[in-house]
């Protein structure tokens, strides 16, 4: 019997879960949610419903676990705790500084609905996060430092797109090598904001706009650009979608630690990521964690967890055996 | 108050461990087991006896979690299910083939005396086998890699110490880097054991030895040799001494998979460790999942646990809201 599997949005990461599903045989798409008119939405995978959210109760029964592929700004904090009194769910929440107030009013709706909600799964929060805790766990004496990229922000490429001549714009982040080199070195550096990344940003101006004064307008930019050192780099259309139409990201988690009686020796742990498709890959842990949910649930737990709360085994497809033998 | 730890066996890692519990301000030293004469065994925490192993039982009120420093081929299969009955156990069991009939053994041991018995701790198994699963659970189409190295392998090193003529060897297992790198360009290579790792080995002749037949029996012993690249070269006791003292090690896991309705995405998940110490590094890990089989045995959990039945958040000293707070 497969892990009955709802997907409440469709946009690139609802899309992505979409396609995680068929990787894993043990799960099964049973309706697919959008606030639009679900006539107007077309998904990739024949016989499955689009429902209107608007009717989403009436799958109570026949859901296991709602994958919830909404935003962090407005949708998860009012959608998760909502969904999560009818169903186990399991959401991509990344405002870190907003999550224990997430988790603790996720903790009291699945509570109240006796099921199973887990929150801020994906890369960061999710893996990245682990590999902080394990890290962390390890080598009490050390420093932590996370990198993002090489990869395309959406936040600061819409940024670059309010900006007035620019018709479509690209934001690469990118850890700067020299950071990163000091880092595996052990050699614990202190960095600054400009220190630890550069943005990279393609541009596809608007005819006779002042690319100058784009430009201008960009490196300055408070909060997303002028802290760093930034490089526009003006191209075309047909350029933009040649070669930046992917949403490629990735990362590290690097902790850096010493042991010994006198702190003697020093050890490198680091967690990487290469991805070509972000929402694609975050999908990939949500469904993964979907799974741990479903025996969470099946175990009776109820409440709001974290990836930090579920044991590694529940992830996996596999018995316990198998795991053992193969993977340990 | 403190968790309470016996070290049992104390040797490299033994000594590890009593460097890592002066790192964790949760733990403590309680008394430390030898085979040896008491007497004859200088431990670096003031205060805490050395007792004869024969004794240990005298201790089952007062120790929380023994974490047992024995070799896996002879000690570990005996040990650990023979101290099971009496405390809360770890151990860093790594003979991969056997870890099934050890879980099996541990497991009833453990159950019999109400305990928590945590196998089969360290960097690998352990971390690299966290890595393994995690990457495999998400990642469900794709290829595994795991090198190890640079770093120091005792076995082979012990093996060249055995051959007629050597005074002393060191033996380092290095991976190449041409393969590393198209495994990391997701090139997903099959790959031959000549092609993953080289070893490279510095031996110390004795007086009026035959440098050239000494490397010979290297380069062509079976299982340890034959197989690899290898290269041999002869230096001094005294560069010996300085250059090659230390026993670093370390490795990578590596999962490249794709996802997407085609596979038309790759994704490179990959973990690393870089060790000044492998002990030392291998007895924090110890200490850590100490953390772990003394909260379940405070849940009145008992039985065998891996690393893979481990919530991550019961390896930390910190608060859920800490964690969930700093490191989520």
């Amino acid at each position: 019997m497969s892990i009955r599997i709802g997907i409440y949005g469709y946009g690139n990461l609802g899309r992505g879960v979409e396609a995680a599903i068929r990787q894993n045989n043990d799960t099964e798409l049973v309706a697919v949610f959008s606030r639009r008119n679900p006539e107007t939405v077309k998904i990739s995978t024949e016989g499955v419903p689009v429902v209107s959210a608007d009717s989403v109760e009436d799958y109570k029964d026949k859901i296991d676990v709602m994958i919830i592929c909404g935003g962090s700004a407005t949708d998860l904090p009012v959608q998760t705790p909502k969904l999560a009194k009818l169903f186990n769910v399991i959401d991509s929440f990344d405002t870190h500084a907003n999550i224990p107030t997430h988790f603790a009013n996720v903790d009291v709706a699945a509570k109240e609905g006796g099921n199973v909600g887990v929150i801020s799964v994906g890369w960061d929060p999710g893996m990245f996060s682990l590999n902080r805790l394990y890290a962390n766990c390890i080598l009490t004496d050390g420093v932590d430092y996370t990198f993002w990229g090489k990869g395309v922000s959406q936040g600061h490429s819409d940024a670059i797109r309010r900006i007035e001549g620019v018709a479509d714009a690209r934001q690469y982040t990118v850890p700067v090598q020299e950071a990163l080199d000091a880092v595996r070195n052990g050699e614990n550096p202190e960095l600054t904001t400009r220190q630890k990344h550069t943005r990279v940003c393609y541009v596809v101006a608007k005819e006779g706009a002042d690319k100058a004064a784009i430009e201008e307008q960009i490196v300055k930019m408070p909060n997303y650009f002028s802290d760093y050192d930034t490089t526009v780099n003006f191209i075309t259309a047909d350029e933009m979608a040649r070669d930046h139409s992917g949403l490629p990201h990735g990362g590290l988690v690097i902790r850096s630690g010493k042991t010994g009686l006198n702190g003697e020796h020093n050890h490198i742990i680091e967690y990487s990521l290469k991805l070509d498709s972000n929402p694609e890959f975050t999908a990939c842990v949500l469904v993964a964690y979907a799974r741990a949910a479903y025996r969470f649930s099946q175990e009776g737990v109820s409440g709001c967890k974290t990836v930090f709360d579920v044991p590694p085994a529940y992830l996996s497809a596999l018995s316990h055996e198998e795991i053992i033998s193969h993977l340990l």
